[in-house]
């Protein structure tokens, strides 16, 4: 018998996609599914963005710079100005969405067994980075009681061992929505310079604050050799389908070891660079439109679920995620009896099970993620299904 | 002091884009350089291909099935069958360029540590992508004297250890164009049965032969649950920055493991993949005329090879690549000295050296890698500086 390999066996499915079968189901049982599961937003992608892809005249579609074209990586250099983030061209490599700059830095920074350290919940497929790289995720808990707050320090130098190598933090957070403060990107500058270890900086969702500003790990002036920014297009833009992210660092040996794995596979998608560099063009307040229709949907769905009674959902301060208590006996047979045995005016809701976020297992068994990219009118119907499935749903607690 | 880790050492530059530094002052210089180092074509995409991609109207650029748009898959269904390949949808998993497909193969198939054999000289990203994996490639020789034939049998049977999980063939292939027999894949299928391995294709080239037909691994009937095919379609449609391959197996177990790490990544491409689905579509003859024209080049060539004094080069059967023995004492000081310290009629010539597709040290020292992707009237200017170099360069042989 030929065998697969055993990280193979270990890479999990995702927790998310694994449901997909049974709202196929409900929607040719002819049920409307309101998607609120998958952060994979409604917003529009910026014409001038698709209209510059339309307008891309080539004759060869060559391979670009391992490192992305130079052109946008100059552009770029202003988009992470205009937020104070002070870098060159140099210091960007274009990569092949958010999650090749996650796989870059797990392969660059960590040796098979190293350990890298990082607040769960967390986004699911970075366990299945860890594993491609075969590298150990040390998870320490941030609670739903504090709103997912940063772990205190104690909790950190409890969880750091001398195979840790790296920190790991989504901000705002993917899936809580958190919004780390200054003060405490200020305790992990302190943690990563006391200890020696890298600081990975997943800021997917940098242009989506609702609460207080950003601080970008990149703005920790006294650790710029410990943090690798990984970056992407594919939620500030709506532009997930393009798969154009970005390896950023000041550490020069990190950045010229990341390019040998870029070399390996040749360069970035062509055309979604294009758009990518249309993008830095855009008026200053294209963001301000987003994230006020962003923020009228946080507010409607927050407000909603916590009306409903066992329910509690802190109020993220960014993204467009909430992870939300409900009084349910398991997260998982509730997102599957939803699709699947449930539907309220011919309707139910897709939500994430909160335990494909925690990788210790049994927690987040009562909890789920809703990610709000959908208008209010599906939002408020969406809640509609949830709120009279709590009562009906037999594994009610 | 932060440390990179070990397979980020580990991990190769690339061979070819090593010399780019000092091709770029040869330009800057005011030297023209023709490059036949690198496996980018001149022949155009076709229009039709980039008409669909500007024709492509969409709203939001959203995320594709992890697998790949199941439109796309079922067309690539017919141009499969079009080569007596047999598959369907479901056998397909849409990849981020073949690389992508190389590394899924890699992860799914191979534990760290264990062993994929490979005919050297061999595509020399197989080695990053063996790094990034943990996995160890062990090379046997194909020579030049046999035009780098397979290997006898006995080689491999040499070369395999209880660790020996899989084979990997380019056919035909990168760097020697050579095309693989139906008896020689017969062979292969022999082993891979004997001694129960995945057998893994790259058969990026497949649409160039210039002598006898493509015997695919697929059409190793009595192997199909050993064999992955690692396809692109960035040579066959001259699409190298779409970065669109496919991985495709009718093992289920592979074919569903592979899928999970697909699922990490999210998805591929969306653009290059409406490119791709175009090209399905493309008439019957437009391999012909492309091939045709890859034919000439390969023809000038390497009769202007073969009749340099010293000069050695087996006609290659597919691909646009060939493997050429020159008289010279080391490959990288002579492509260095190219660029660095020659010209002729104000021009040089930019090759690869054969170095960087050798696994084992020593081998290849006085090999170039030379890629007919410029127009036979460049190639000829070419094969000027090359002729002329050879009588200057002062390390001759």
């Amino acid at each position: 018998m030929l065998q697969i390999s055993q990280r193979g066996i270990e890479m999990p499915a995702s927790p998310i996609r694994k449901l997909v079968p049974f709202a196929e189901t409900a929607k040719k049982n002819g049920t409307t599914v309101y998607h609120l599961n998958i952060g994979q937003p409604d917003i529009e992608t910026p014409k001038q963005c698709l209209d510059a892809v339309k307008h891309y005249d080539i004759k060869v579609l060559e391979y670009s710079h391992s490192a992305g074209n130079e052109s946008y990586r100059n552009k770029l250099v202003s988009y992470y100005a205009k937020n104070k983030i002070d870098i060159t061209a140099n210091d960007i490599i274009i990569t092949t969405g958010g999650s090749e700059a996650i796989l870059f830095g797990f392969m660059t920074c960590l040796n098979p067994g190293d350990e890298v350290i990082i607040p769960e919940p967390f986004y699911a497929n970075y366990n299945g980075f860890a594993i491609e790289a075969n590298v150990v995720v040390k998870p320490i808990a941030s609670s739903i009681e504090s709103g997912f707050a940063l772990p205190p320090i104690e909790e950190f130098e409890k969880a750091i061992t001398p195979k840790t190598k790296a920190i790991m933090v989504c901000n705002p957070n993917n899936p809580t929505g958190y919004l780390y403060s200054s003060a405490e990107m200020k305790t992990l500058e302190e943690i990563v310079l006391k200890h020696n270890l890298f600081l990975f900086a997943d800021e997917a969702y940098r242009e989506f604050c609702y609460e207080g500003i950003h601080t970008s790990a990149m703005h920790l002036k006294g650790a710029e050799q410990h943090v690798i920014l990984m970056d992407t297009i594919s939620k500030r833009y709506s532009a997930c389908g393009g798969r154009i992210g970005a390896f950023i660092t000041k550490n020069k040996e990190v950045l010229n070891t990341a390019m040998k794995f870029a070399q390996a596979r040749l360069s970035p998608p062509s055309y979604a660079q294009i758009l990518g560099e249309a993008a830095v063009d855009l008026p200053d307040d294209y963001f301000n439109t987003t994230k006020a229709e962003y923020r009228l949907r946080r507010d409607t769905l927050i407000k909603r679920l916590n009306a409903m009674d066992g329910v509690f959902c802190p109020n993220p301060g960014g993204a467009f995620y909430a992870m939300a208590k409900l009084p349910i006996d398991d997260c998982d047979k509730f997102c599957q009896w939803l699709l699947e045995s449930f539907s309220h005016n011919g309707a139910t809701v897709m939500l994430a099970p909160g335990t494909g976020f925690y990788s210790t297992a049994g927690k987040g068994l009562n909890e789920v993620r809703l990610a709000y990219v959908l208008n209010v009118e599906s939002i408020q119907k969406a809640m509609d299904c949830l709120e009279a499935a709590l009562k009906q749903y037999p594994g009610r607690k």
